[in-house]
C-alpha cells in the first residue's frame, strides 16, 4: 500500500487528524493496534476549549457535539467548605464545552468511515521505519500476514504507550517526566450532576473532583494513594469519600447511583523533546502527558493534530516545508504552558504526602489571593479556556 | 519605671510602632539591645509599598522620603537575553518608593529624639515576664544595674533572632521554615545603577537583581550556594558574575566601582503563628521572615505595625480590645499571602541546586505565561505594590 501519510493510532487525535488532512485532499491511512470498540471503551476527558471545538468544525464532525455538548461559563473551586465561582467567560469572554472524548472519538470514526478512507483496526506489532531518511515505511501483521505501507510522512499518536515514540532512538530525544504520588479513583454513573459546573475541590481529605458527561450523566473522582486499588472501593466507600471532600450544600445534594466504570489513573507530567524526527511527527499523548487537574490533555492534542494538519497543508498544496520544520518548536512553546498550568492546578488541589506544614500554608494562601484577585482568576481562566492558538 | 507599652526593639518596625502611639497618645518606651550606630548600620530592603509610605506619614515622618525618595512606575524581568518590563502603575494605579531601610530609620530616630520619648539604647540581657497575666515587665541591665519597666503590654520588635519570640513557651507556637539551599551575596556601591528600574534577572548562572538607594548609590545582588564566603568575592569577581547574568544591554552599561559594603544574606521563609501570647504582640520579623525577592520583609513589618497601633488605640481610647484580640488572625491573612508572593517570585527566578529538568522547563513556562498575559503581569504587580491593607 502506499499513502501520502501513515497514522498511527485511531484515537482522537490520529482520527482528528485524518479528518482535517482528507479535507484537505491529503491521502492518509490510519494504523491502530485495537478494535474500534476497545477504543470507545476507554474513558477519558470530557473538558473541550474552543479550539478544539474550532478543530472539529473545520474536521466537520461537529453537528452532535453543538446538539448535545453543554456550554460551561465557569468552574467552582471548593475550599474551607465554601464554593468560589472563577467566570470563565466574564473573564475571558470565552467558555469550555463538556462533551465526552467518547463521543468526539465516535464522531469521528463515523465521519471518516462515511467518506470511506482506510483505518487497519486490529494491526499487530506495527513498526516503523525509515523516517530518518526519504521513504518511509509502516509494517504491520494482520489476519496472519505482513503488511506494509509506504509513505511520505508518519504521524505518531498512538498515545504515551504507543510505538510512535518508542521507535526514535533514545539519543535523539530529551524527556522530561514528574509522577506524582497519588492517582484519580474515578467513577461515571447516570445520576444528574451534583451541580451545573464543575467543582475542583481542595480539602485535607485530598482533592475532588465533580464533573459530568451530560445532564444525566456524571464523572466523579477523588484523590487516592497510588498503592490504592479500584477493587477496595465499593460503591458506597467511594460516595462516602466524595461527599465527606465537598462544601456542605454539595455534599447535601449529591445524588448517588450504581457505577458504571471505576478506574484508577495514575498522575504524570510528561513531555518529549522534539516532536519531530526526519519524516516522523509526534502529536498528543505520544509526545505529552498532562495530569488531568487542567482538563488539558485531549486539548493539546487537538492544538498538536491543526499544527501538523496546517503543516502538511503548506507543504502539500504550496510545497512549503516550513511549517513542519517549525512544527515542534511551535507545538513546545504551547505545551509547556498547559504542562505549568495543569502541575499548578493538581499542586494546588491536591494533598502532598511528603507536603510540610509550610507548604501547606502556601497552598492556602495561594487559593485565598486566587479568590481575592480578579487578575489571579483571569490568569486562572485564560488557561482553563486554553490558550491563544 | 512605668510606661503603658514597652516595644522591645529600635528598628524600623518598633520605632514606627513608637511613632503611631505617640502620636495616640499612648506612652511607651522602646528598649534595644544594641547602640543607634549599630541599628543604622545595618544595610536592609528598600523598596517601600505606598501602605507603608502611608504609615510614614501618618507617624510624621515622611518629609526627606518625599524629597529623596524614588517612585517607581515598574520592574523589569530579565531572562534568556532579553528584558520584560512591569508596568505595576498602568497595571494596578500603584507605584512603589526607592528608599533605603537605613534612611527610614534613621528619619524614625530623629523624630523621636525631637520628642524626647525614652529609648534605651545598649540594655543587655532583656528579658520579658509576666505577659501572660496582667502585669507584664521588661527587665534589663545597662550600665551596671538591672532595671525594670512595668507597662501594659509589650511590643516584640526585635527582629528575628530577637528575645520576644524566644520568650514564648514553644508549646504556644507553631513555626513554619523553609530554608533555600543559596544566599544573595550584595554590595553597594556609589555608582549610578544600570537602569533607572529594578532589573529582577533570571540566568542559568543563578539569580540576579539591580537594585539602588538613590541615583548614585546601587544596589546589587547575585545568587550564591549557601556555602560561599563575602571574603572570597573580590569586587572584580562580583561585578564579573553579575554582569555574566544580566541581557547583553545591561551588561553593557553597568557601571562598576569599589564596593561599600559586601555580605551574603541567607534566604528563608518563617512564619511563628500566633503573633500575640496573652499581653505580648510580636510584629515584623519576629514573628516572620521572607526571603527578599518579592520587597516584603519591610512593608510587611509596617502592616503589622499599622495593625497594632490601631488596634492598641482603640484599647485605650474607645476601651475596645476586639481590635487587639483579632491582631493575630488579620496579620496572619496578610503574612501568609506575602509569603506566598515571596517564595513563588524566589521559585520563578532562582536556580535550585535540585532542579530536574521538568521543574526548570516549568520555571521557563512560567516566565513565558507571565510576559505574554496581562492577567499574569497584574497578579504580580498588585502583590509587588502590596495587596489591600
Amino acid at each position: 500500500m502506499r499513502t501520502q501519510v501513515a497514522i498511527i493510532g485511531a484515537g482522537p487525535a490520529g482520527l482528528l487528524l485524518g479528518q482535517l488532512l482528507a479535507r484537505s485532499g491529503i491521502d492518509n491511512i490510519i494504523v491502530e493496534q485495537r478494535s474500534p470498540d476497545y477504543v470507545l471503551g476507554r474513558i477519558r476527558a470530557g473538558i473541550l476549549e474552543s479550539v478544539t471545538v474550532d478543530a472539529l468544525e473545520r474536521a466537520g464532525v461537529a453537528a452532535r457535539l453543538h446538539d448535545e455538548g453543554l456550554p460551561h461559563d465557569g468552574i467552582e473551586l471548593s475550599f474551607n467548605g465554601e464554593r468560589h465561582r472563577i467566570d470563565l467567560h466574564a473573564l475571558t469572554g470565552r467558555r469550555v464545552t463538556v462533551y465526552g472524548q467518547t463521543e468526539v472519538t465516535r464522531d469521528l470514526m463515523a465521519a471518516r468511515q462515511a467518506e470511506g478512507t482506510t483505518t487497519i483496526y486490529e494491526a499487530s506489532d506495527v513498526s516503523l521505519h525509515g523516517f530518518d531518511g526519504t521513504r518511509p515505511l509502516v509494517r504491520y501483521r494482520k489476519d496472519g500476514a505482513t503488511h506494509e505501507i509506504e509513505c511520505d510522512y508518519i504521524a505518531g499518536c498512538d498515545g504515551f504507550h504507543g510505538v510512535s515514540r518508542q521507535s526514535v532512538p533514545v539519543a535523539s530525544t530529551r524527556l522530561f517526566e514528574r509522577v506524582y504520588p497519588f492517582g484519580w479513583l474515578g467513577i461515571l454513573s447516570d445520576t444528574p450532576p451534583v451541580a451545573d459546573e464543575l467543582i475542583y475541590a481542595g480539602h485535607e481529605r485530598g482533592f475532588a473532583l465533580c464533573s459530568m458527561r451530560s445532564k444525566a450523566r456524571s464523572r466523579y473522582y477523588v484523590q487516592v494513594p497510588s498503592t490504592e486499588r479500584a477493587e477496595d472501593w465499593s460503591d458506597a466507600r467511594f460516595w462516602d469519600e466524595l461527599r465527606s471532600r465537598l462544601d456542605p450544600q454539595a455534599a447535601q445534594s449529591l445524588v448517588t447511583g450504581p457505577s458504571i466504570e471505576k478506574s484508577i489513573a495514575p498522575l504524570r507530567s510528561f513531555v518529549c523533546e522534539p516532536l519531530r524526527f526526519g519524516r516522523l511527527f509526534l502529536a498528543g499523548d505520544a509526545a505529552h502527558i498532562v495530569p488531568p487537574t487542567g482538563a488539558k490533555g485531549l486539548n493539546l492534542a487537538a492544538s498538536d493534530v491543526l499544527y501538523l494538519a496546517d503543516a502538511l497543508a503548506a507543504r502539500y498544496q504550496q510545497d512549503d516545508p516550513r511549517e513542519l520544520d517549525g512544527y515542534s518548536e511551535k507545538c513546545l512553546r504551547r505545551i509547556w504552558k498547559a504542562e505549568r498550568f495543569s502541575w499548578w492546578m493538581t499542586s494546588l488541589l491536591h494533598r502532598f504526602p511528603d507536603a510540610d506544614a509550610f507548604s501547606s500554608r502556601i497552598q492556602q494562601a495561594e487559593l485565598d489571593f486566587l479568590v481575592s484577585s480578579e487578575a489571579a482568576r483571569k490568569a486562572l481562566a485564560e488557561n482553563y479556556v486554553g490558550l491563544p492558538y
